[in-house]
């Protein structure tokens, strides 16, 4: 399968970076974030994107440490502002080092992260640079809806749709995007393979709503019912509020009133609300939309049909996270 | 006086733009921060350079925008790191709202500093955008070493030198060659104007060091003895160290072993063994061997005298901070 080909490749030209340089302080926080591990699914995409465009992947490489590097800095700073003491079973760089250090290391990624982008021509840089930009912003708007959402009580699905698709989406579709600016593709296809990973991104995020609550375990590698626990306004709950009746609405919005120490018997109240009102339907319903309309947009794009069989691939492979 | 134009032109297409978008708790603090004031040293430079190498000064407001965006992203999340409550006599971005206010707004000012590059076009605007990427992860180092040395005992005074080089004088600099860039200077003139900034940001910087100590708290605008009471290895402290006898070196050091609450009489204390070890004469002996070093620089320079006389009249109005 090409996609651990790309992992590979990937993580080969990521340690072969030396990202200690001086000052020690301000640099090892980077290497360590970035070696962190994680699937380097964005990196793969843009690599994967180069590749059906016509282009050998390794020119997509330093675009592809780009959006790592991007994605690796908003997980910097998001674990500041959400106090999270631990990143992939280690400790968070804030918790292993300082909020100082979190901030001023965080802000070297981002700017290291377009520094990825001169090894292109002007023109492809420019573009690279712009697309980067873009999205960049749309992540941190995102960002500052989920923080609004936390004390608005008037949050919508629609308004949720919109914030997930600043704070993930965005950022799926960029990299694969930036891997058909590298291979010097048409706009249009450009546009559709954004358009791919938008819907992707989406139904990847609601996934990992739905595996949060109902996960396995064993395998999610996040603790289940976290998002209960933080009185998270995700899709599953703003559904349950949308179909359920009166008394459990009332319910709902009263176990979402306030952090608890214990939360075992909270996670059990919410969840028998949420199976009661079919919500793991309604939600798996939602997740096969979005990805049906991500492969909808492969029949208009302008490439091989095993090119696209390759991006189904990646979308089956990326969906096929076990509950 | 050209700078007085410059500073109103630069403020009117400031103020043009609509900053408060949505999210607004996101753009919010990015308004307060840029309408807060100050001398808006390096945008006038760069406008003052475009200017010399003959483009309408017009032509460079973008990239100006783009130093002091910069700039303003520098001292929110430096706030944050100093713990510092106020800001140009007005509550800084973390206390008005709150840290992750802080942190997240500055990130969006660091893209948004990116994105006025792309009203260049892609050559114009690679060469900026390098430039800056290079300039602004040179102000994280310099703001990284400026937190190492708070710790270090080592500290020399080319140590501190390189620091504020760092720290302050490259942004200077940057602006400079970016005025230049964007009027397509050719590289000798850019490498020359970057060469007077990087001098005169380090003569500025020490005349900051030293008005912190010696300067008059009618007009000096922050706290006299501010450094001192921080306990700052500035080049004043540095240079003390070096030329003081054994016993006012231990005094010295003595003083600076930890912070009080009361600091009117550690103020009189360092002030005194400064003074009697010739700081004043010292320091500004080197302030004017850097001002210097940035005039020299002028006389290599391919362009006309009364273009050379204007960068001096702008070195001289910003050396003559009165003590």
């Amino acid at each position: 399968m090409d996609i651990l080909h790309y992992q590979q490749e990937f993580l080969k030209y990521l340690t072969s970076k030396n990202w200690v340089q001086e000052p020690k302080n301000l640099y090892e926080p980077v290497d360590y974030i970035l070696q962190l591990g994680g699937k380097r699914i964005r990196p793969v995409l843009t690599l994967m994107s180069a590749d059906i465009f016509g282009k050998d992947y390794q020119k997509a490489l330093p675009a592809a440490l780009s959006v790592e590097v991007f994605h690796n800095f908003t997980l910097v700073h998001d674990d500041i502002m959400d106090d999270a003491p631990l990143r992939r079973g280690k400790p968070t760089v804030h918790e292993k080092w300082d909020i100082n250090t979190a901030i001023l290391s965080g802000d070297a990624m981002l700017i290291l992260a377009y520094q990825y982008f001169e090894n292109y021509k002007p023109a492809v840089f420019q573009k690279l640079a712009k697309l980067f930009s873009k999205t960049a912003l749309e992540v941190c708007d995102g960002q500052q809806l989920d923080v609004d959402f936390e004390t608005r009580k008037d949050v919508t699905i629609d308004d949720y749709m919109n914030m997930i698709r600043l704070k993930t989406s965005v950022l799926v579709a960029a990299a694969l995007k930036m891997g058909a600016i590298v291979a010097e593709a048409n706009d249009e296809n450009a546009d559709l393979i954004y358009d791919f990973g938008l819907n992707l991104g989406l139904a990847f995020q609601l996934q990992d709503d739905y595996l949060d609550t109902f996960g396995d375990p064993e395998t999610f590698g996040k603790q289940v019912g976290g998002d209960i626990i933080e009185n998270k306004k995700t899709f599953l709950y703003l559904k349950a509020l949308e179909v359920a009746d009166a008394d459990a609405k009332k319910k709902l919005k009263y176990l979402y009133r306030k952090k608890l120490k214990e939360n075992s018997l909270k996670i059990i109240d919410v969840t028998r609300i949420f199976r009661i009102h079919d919500i793991p339907l309604l939600v798996t319903q939602e997740i096969e939309s979005y990805t049906e309309k991500a492969f909808n947009t492969l029949s208009k794009m302008d490439v091989s049909a095993s090119n696209k069989q390759k991006l189904k691939d990646f979308g089956l492979w990326l969906m096929n996270r076990t509950v």
